[in-house]
């Protein structure tokens, strides 16, 4: 417990309220624990806990007992999102909501998702100890499967929430041994009885690590989140002809790898124009094939990751793209390109009232922040579409690595980012307009 | 049987031997059935015949009962290597030698090294038919592990042979599940008693498929094959920083898979800039790893195939990649590129008499023919370091796709080039210079 006095007021200064640093992190730690693995690569202790596995459903029974000791009162949904609810002074005003996701990747740390989640209930056990009593009701969301990793689709329980996607859909999506994702909830428990659709929050703040390196490199402790770009995934797929590499005439060769290879720089070339803005494209995922040393390849295929704070500037990349493709097939005649679409996201802009009130928590906290826009995608982007949205970013060690087990933000970093959100949701959850 | 009567002299113009293109083509078709599989991308019946396989067991054993029809006396060395030796006039002279390899790769086609050893079957057969006895005896020499697939040294008999690779090097070998080639040679029956070196042959002629589109591409019957090109297999393997593809700005990327596409692309320019001449490169080993959309590669690894018939120019080429790679780590700070090789051989020219020989064998068959150079490499480029070595090129289609169950030289095609074989042995053999 800090030795900090706070008084909750409907309005003016007040003593912030400061969460528990080691409590926090023991909390954080112990989940670590639940789908923990020996990663080869990094030599680190990783997390694996694929969403509604046995690992989750033991993450799951773990933080809703957490819930429970902070006197929240626990209900899940039929889609499996676990919701904690602090009553307020008027139980029938929309309630703030917080939280985040506990399913990771394969290949996870201990901090994405798990620090909005563990963060919040950190919050609620500080409002308790401070017997502070807000106006609304605070509500605690872990939401199913936001990684998309078991299932195919990222965001998925908030998306089920905001009603982007129906249930049933979410119901009938299938892992790659064919289980389904309805199966799964009753086999872990966790296909509840409550509605999945209530009516909306007051506002939605979810802390989160920022998973790039711009918080640690400019020296700010906290980032204030100004919304998500617009995502897409672009998939080409390059036919060429597979031909022996010591017997094929230059001139003769149609090779699938080179064209692949002159579209990844060309994509890169677009991006240091600087006629798309803040555009960033990634070819991370690119194969070759059959990939032998000596077979020049047949086919190629490339999935871009391009993001964009604005939508309408991926759709003018995305089609530069496409013209460049176009010179490709008749500089090689026979070259065949195929493109469509793996996924995308139009851009999301996080409302400006709840940026300025993590802004001013920070503020008040003396923490150095900054606005950034998300690169990466987070449950806040689906709830943003029922009730005004925001988010807190905390800083992360080592170029913000995510999705690794080299994942790190330091507990002070945490602290920071679960003050500003206590701030926030207090502030919030005192506001009756 | 064909009708042609054939007179061997030791000199003048005489009718050319003529090979019986049914019965070869029965052969290839009968052979190719031993390691038959149905392939799936091709939709056609493949071949997979490893060396020292049951499959590879099998295949030499139906091939030396139809080398002892034919009348040769067969001969297996410790190498495993099998010969099947006519004798001729004078048993006291060198023999010439043809031959080639019977073992393929993965998903192999019927032609492969196959054509030069039934090629030379066949003309032994035609001999045996048409009564010709010649000077020389004739040796038709079948060679252990040319693909180099199973135990990782291509070329691997006939090294042995031609001194280059000692016998002990060869059966400490082992296969991808720890298995001596030694072992494998005994496991089944074909460790021979025989000497693997003998005293060198007078000549040594391969027939083989092109592997490549030359020949079909510029409607030539043959080809004259004038040497091999130098090979080298340069690894390059880069390693970044893997980071959040939407959260990290493209200045703080330190990108190993455009790096690598970069170096794919400088590769090509070298090719085309014309400054090595018939310089070839090709990337067809390549990965990028983690190789997911949503994460900056962290490291990417090529392995380059660089073929030019001049060994100096090969490492001009590799020199300039050398110079080009280091302006990339200059580029990105932290980017780290090590290089090594994987293999590498000099060109290896083949004897200008040889060549002439078969050229003039094509000539008096009235085939067009050309002389160009080998893409691939052969067990002629091993044995060419004991005697006058040449070779024959068979047309093939599609290209001339090789190491593929597409893989086909029409049965015409096959004639013409065992006839040119028969013939230029014939005058060999009965030269006694």
């Amino acid at each position: 417990m800090n030795s900090h006095s706070v008084q909750a007021g409907r309005t003016g200064h007040r003593a912030p309220l400061m969460v528990n640093k080691n409590r926090l992190w023991s909390s954080l730690c112990e989940l670590a624990l639940i789908g923990a693995y020996d990663d080869e690569v990094t030599g680190l202790q990783g997390v694996n806990r694929l969403a509604l596995t046995d690992e989750d459903a033991a993450a799951r029974n773990l933080v809703t007992s957490w819930m429970k000791e902070a006197g929240l009162e626990v209900r899940v949904d039929r889609m499996g999102n676990i919701f904690g609810r602090r009553s307020g002074r008027r139980d029938d005003l929309a309630p703030v909501m917080t939280g985040s996701h506990i399913d990771s990747v394969a290949t996870a740390g201990a901090f994405d998702g798990c620090l909005g989640v563990l963060g919040a209930i950190e919050v609620i056990r500080c409002l308790e100890e401070n017997a502070v009593t807000t106006e609304r009701p605070i509500e605690v969301a872990i939401f199913t499967e936001e990684e998309g990793v078991r299932f195919g689709t990222d965001m998925l329980g908030s998306a089920v929430v905001s009603g982007r996607l129906p249930l049933d859909y979410a119901y009938n999506l299938t892992d790659s041994s064919g289980r389904r994702l309805e199966d799964e909830l009753e086999r872990i428990g966790f296909k509840g009885e409550a509605d999945v659709l209530t009516s909306p929050p007051h506002a939605y703040v979810e802390c989160h690590i920022e998973q790039g390196p711009i918080l640690t490199k400019e020296g700010f402790d906290v980032g204030v989140v100004t919304g998500v770009q617009a995502i897409s995934w672009l998939k080409l797929v390059f036919t060429g002809q597979a031909a022996h590499a010591g017997a094929t005439p230059t001139p003769l060769r149609v090779d699938a790898g080179l064209a692949a290879a002159q579209t990844i720089v060309h994509a890169r070339e677009l991006v240091d124009s600087g006629r798309y803005g803040e555009l960033r494209a990634t070819a991370g995922g690119l194969t070759v094939t059959p990939g032998l040393p000596n077979v020049i390849p047949g086919s190629a295929e490339i999935v871009f990751d391009i993001r964009h704070p604005e939508t309408e500037q991926v759709s003018r990349a995305e089609a530069a793209l496409a013209e460049y493709v176009k010179t490709l097939s008749a500089t090689y005649p026979g070259l065949l390109v195929e493109t469509s679409h793996m996924a995308r996201t139009r851009d999301v802009p996080f409302d400006p009232r709840i940026q300025e009130s993590i802004a001013q928590s920070a503020e008040a906290l003396g923490y150095r922040y900054r606005r950034l826009i998300s690169g990466a995608g987070h449950d806040a982007q689906e709830i943003a579409a029922l009730c005004p949205t925001a988010m807190v970013f905390v800083r992360g060690e080592y170029d913000g690595i995510s999705h690794n087990p080299r994942e790190y933000s330091s507990p002070e970093a945490c602290e920071q980012g679960v003050n500003v959100l206590a701030s926030t949701l207090t502030t919030l959850a005192n506001s009756t307009d």
